[in-house]
């Protein structure tokens, strides 16, 4: 059950408040009025507790669980431990989500402007903004009514916040045309000059970085990921997007709606992703290319080239996956035959 | 255009003083008089702006471009549009840089100490400098003339920071003696104690970690970007080097000077990179190697041996690129002819 | 000798009792009321300098050195510079991290709560407690006693940190529950929200992150590296773990007792890795696996299955190190004859 100390339950609800929450089917045996104050895991879920079973590697645990209730599919049911109520869903992580931002929803307890924030008179701050203490926000910037901004975040000149967004501690966002509800994770870095030098005899000359960061509404981005502005053109992060931590994004960088960025992946200048491309994590992207929509890309993968729509691609420099394993399995079968040959 | 929201432009300026700024000559049927108010990305400009062509992926885009200049290379410049005046320069990008500098300066007005920085008495602030809201400056501490620091940085005991440097939001710098016009992006992390202990049968014994960061003049670092702090020796980052974001520097690395590192890539305690060493995107250099003057590594290569001055390198473990290459090509082919014969 | 503006030494002590610190040898030769006044490297010590040997790469500046004293391994003594005093013991390393400790131990001078840090008045802040300049500390949090907490940073509501823990300059912790003489260097983020969304057709569903972070005692977390909450189970980091700058460990991944994890690693969800585990730098592992006690990853491989206990690994996917060194001579070889055999 989630730490009293950090959660707070919102609990308890019924079976069957439960099932609609979620849209899932109570199981024949199910209790509807049975009454669950939260969720948990399926190890550590009692029986006043609903968990679920999404990843198949953990059906041993649910076979032991003593959740008095459980999300799974209906293909799995049967093993189930006797007398667990079950929710029957083709889709029990969504349904999971859907339950546990019942018990959790995000926070409405608005606490105002604290009084060490640092506001320039020219800056507009909405109603009903939480600005945590120690907060900067510099001239003419505007944060969007139900915004919250944490503890010693610093909010640059002439920035524009969408109404409810989160930004979280220790954050810094510059030259910056953010929507709504978007989400920075702590120690985020937006809008930052991208790396742009000309070379010439007396040394490098610095290149101004004209252009802006845009990023659209419902977009998230992980602690610590730097997100540099354009050169002149915008960098634009689409709606949507999930982007981990410690990304690097550079300059002129476009991301298409709904992409997926896993942690550590670096993407160079001026590449566009199209629509629902997926990026495992620690990926690397040349500079100038187009992913196509919808492409996916396995960990740690290398990519110096365009890659068409809707395939999956891994290695260094990137191919398409299954080629790539081929290629592994080759190597593997060969070198051994090699050693066998010559010892 | 760049937005007036975050960038005054200092335009216009006539072609011909524009000319004048880039070293470029102005082609034949160009307006020497005419005005231009701003730079702009080919796609972006219009008649009052003024653009560039480098890289030559965006040739169409300058065959299309409305901008009522461009600088180019006297190569490409039949095939700009008709009625676009051009400047002329074998160095496209670097004509450029000095213009969109001269449009767009650093800016210089100082605002002063803010009220809310932390300044310990005996720290010294020199003339002009900037510092803001925030910022933590402690015992001793000593910042050069016309220095700015961002708000909510902390710069640490005895740190020395020269003249005209320029330190981005929420950055630390702790154990460091910088030289002049140094910049460092938000969160850049300089000075920290690196990974440094001894095993003993008591567990891991902390060593003391007793050098400095040395950084030379005309640096920049990235955002989020850690250099560690000597053990003893310095780590040294030597005058020019251009270090982009999310970089690992370890203890007692030293660079030299005018080297390139892009984002994400780490290096390991005492190794030492020649002048005008550059590396690419998620490199990663062991502890302890010379990698000489000018040698170029790919991204996501990863070093294991000292490698020699001027070559190119590629791999995990880095071997020559062209060899790399060969070797890619070699698998690829060998693989499928191999698949082939047992289908 | 460590420069004076950022280090005080707590010498001179005697050859003798450096010996007795240190559990070691003097030479036959050795002078033992000699007394030395600091540490410092072969190539910059001086006559009242005590330095050590211990990678046999630096056994030509040992031979030149003009340190007063060394700490070696008796078997390279006869390569020391004659007039040298030296410490003989197997393990030099750890020598010298003791003799370095007793030069330059820990601070103790502590600051008590500096007036512009704001602190909410249900927040307990032990004795002796340093609390730097723009230190925020949320609702119900928990500051065990000589604990100090570096300028800006962020503690939020409920964490509980322990006795004698050093938070570097610009952290922030949130979620999370800290052991004793736990140090995070600046800008570290604990207890973010992890990944986690669940996919339906109005997009990503974010599921509420229910977890903690878990850190025991003794642990060191590196600058700017991000551990994120768990989901609902927690993330833990067993005791003595040391954990470099720029790494990323997911939700609900549990580090057994003692690992070492090498920058810009990354860690995917609900890894286990068991005691001693050793991650060399720019490793990834994918989510659910376990990796066994005492592995050890080369630099930058990719771990995609469970590994067993106590081996070596390198590549990407990660195989025995033995046999990846075997593959790439394979390759390179035969890459070789074929490019022989065409030309």
């Amino acid at each position: 059950m989630p730490d009293p100390r950090f959660f707070q339950s919102k609990g308890p609800f019924s079976l069957e408040n439960l099932a609609a929450i979620a849209n899932a089917e109570i199981s024949e045996d199910g209790d509807h009025s049975r009454l669950f104050r939260d969720v948990a895991s399926l190890d550590e879920a009692g029986p006043d507790d609903i968990s679920f079973l999404d990843n198949p590697r953990y059906i041993e645990q649910f076979g032991k669980s003593k959740a008095g209730a459980a999300i799974v599919h209906p293909d799995r049911a049967k093993q189930a431990p006797s007398g667990m109520s079950l929710l029957l869903t083709p889709t029990p992580y969504l349904a999971y989500a859907l339950i546990a931002r019942a018990f959790h929803p995000e926070e409405e307890n608005f606490s105002g402007i604290d009084g060490s924030a640092v506001i320039h008179p020219t800056a507009i701050v909405g109603e009903g903004c939480s600005i945590g203490p120690g907060v900067v926000i510099e001239t003419a910037a505007e944060i969007g009514s139900g915004t919250r901004i944490g503890a010693n975040s610093v909010i640059g000149t002439g920035v524009v916040i969408g109404e409810k967004c989160r930004i979280g501690a220790l954050c810094s966002v510059a030259y910056c045309l953010m929507g709504n509800r978007v989400q920075l994770y702590a120690g985020a870095r937006i809008g930052e000059a991208g790396f742009g030098f000309a070379v010439s005899n007396k040394g490098f000359i610095t290149v101004p970085q004209l252009g802006r960061v845009v990023i659209e509404d419902d977009v998230e981005i992980g602690a610590n990921t730097t997100i540099d502005r354009g050169t002149g053109p915008d960098t634009i992060i689409g709606a949507g997007c999930r982007i981990d931590n410690l990304v690097q994004i550079g300059h002129n960088v476009r991301l298409g709606k709904g992409c997926i960025i896993v942690a550590q992946t670096g993407i160079s200048g001026s590449t566009v992703l199209e629509d629902q491309v997926v990026l495992g994590g620690q990926v690397g992207i040349a500079g100038h290319l187009t992913i196509g929509r919808g492409a996916q890309l396995g960990a740690q993968s290398g990519v110096m080239n365009d890659l068409p729509a809707g395939k999956r691609y891994a290695g260094s420099p990137a191919i398409p996956a299954r080629q790539w394993f081929r290629q592994l399995a080759w190597v593997k079968k060969m070198s051994k035959q090699k050693a066998g040959a010559d010892g």
